[in-house]
């Protein structure tokens, strides 16, 4: 995986992807599956909406880390796997037969199979709404996997994979963030 | 349009499409788009991300009101010109030819041409963060349309439009919220 510049990471989750969401805490990984996430900053900042019915959530207070991983459609079954067990009595990355890589800075793992990985620091906790603001600090990418396409939780058991794309930067020149 | 079960309302923002915003006041109706955001609960509650750098979020604020309006891809130029101009000095209904409906109970107005259309009050402000809160009050339809695939920003000035669906039901049926 190479690393992927900071000022283009908010590009993997402002389409609205089911992402991974890995912690690590006292010498065990754990994944989590996430799709109520948002964009709030291109620098880039995070929102994910999480809370004591995930079972990561108390690593990822306590640790103040995490890696969101964001997977291509051929995950699909094993994302909603991840998201259907928990890591209370699970280990999700041997049951599910993902790999574990060290990230740059935070302690939580990359996931190999995954398209691209994250690393972030918990920057903050709005607890009334449930939300953990995250801030990146390193993104890689998998420029050599072929299978891109991203997979969009409808919320009611199915999923929509990213289709046609469509090549607007010449109308959207003003509103595009410098450095991208 | 017809109307939608409010518990059936977050199906229409988890995937994360674009999305436009609609507001109304004194006499004045604007439309934004907006591709940050978030569902923060199934009942529903949604959070977007804007600011003082959207025209609308002083009305926004003012009202407490808004219409989330669903565009299928049909509408990606219209979309991408209403988020490319703004409502200081431009009528955005008239500009892009879209018809202002009156919603159920918010003065903001639904978008006949969307796909759907989720009267939203706002119920915080997170100010920090740029965050505000919405509870969905009322949800309409046009089962009658033909076009339905939504549109995903990149952020780079390119979008994907939804491709293949899925359906993993019984995989997630321990997971799929009541009344849905």
């Amino acid at each position: 995986m190479r690393q992927l510049k900071l000022s283009r990471a908010f590009t993997l989750i402002e389409p609205g992807p089911v992402v991974l969401v890995t912690t690590h805490d006292v010498g065990k990984s754990n994944i989590m599956t996430i799709s109520w996430t948002m964009v709030l900053d291109f620098t880039p900042v995070f929102a994910i909406t999480t809370g004591d019915w995930n079972y990561s959530f108390t690593a990822l207070r306590k640790t103040g880390e995490c890696v969101i991983a964001i997977p291509a459609v051929d995950l699909l079954d094993r994302v909603v796997g991840i998201g259907t067990c928990s890591g209370a009595d699970t280990d999700k990355f041997a049951k599910f037969g993902l790999t574990a890589v060290a990230g740059k800075i935070v302690k939580a793992p990359l996931i190999a199979e995954c398209v691209a990985n994250i690393e972030c620091k918990v920057v903050d906790v709005v607890s009334n709404h449930s939300i953990v603001v995250l801030e990146a600090v390193a993104a890689h990418i998998d420029a050599t996997r072929k299978e891109k396409r991203t997979i969009h939780a409808v919320g009611d058991g199915t999923f929509v994979v990213d289709g046609r794309k469509f090549d607007r930067k010449k109308m959207m020149a003003s509103k595009l963030p410098p450095g991208l």
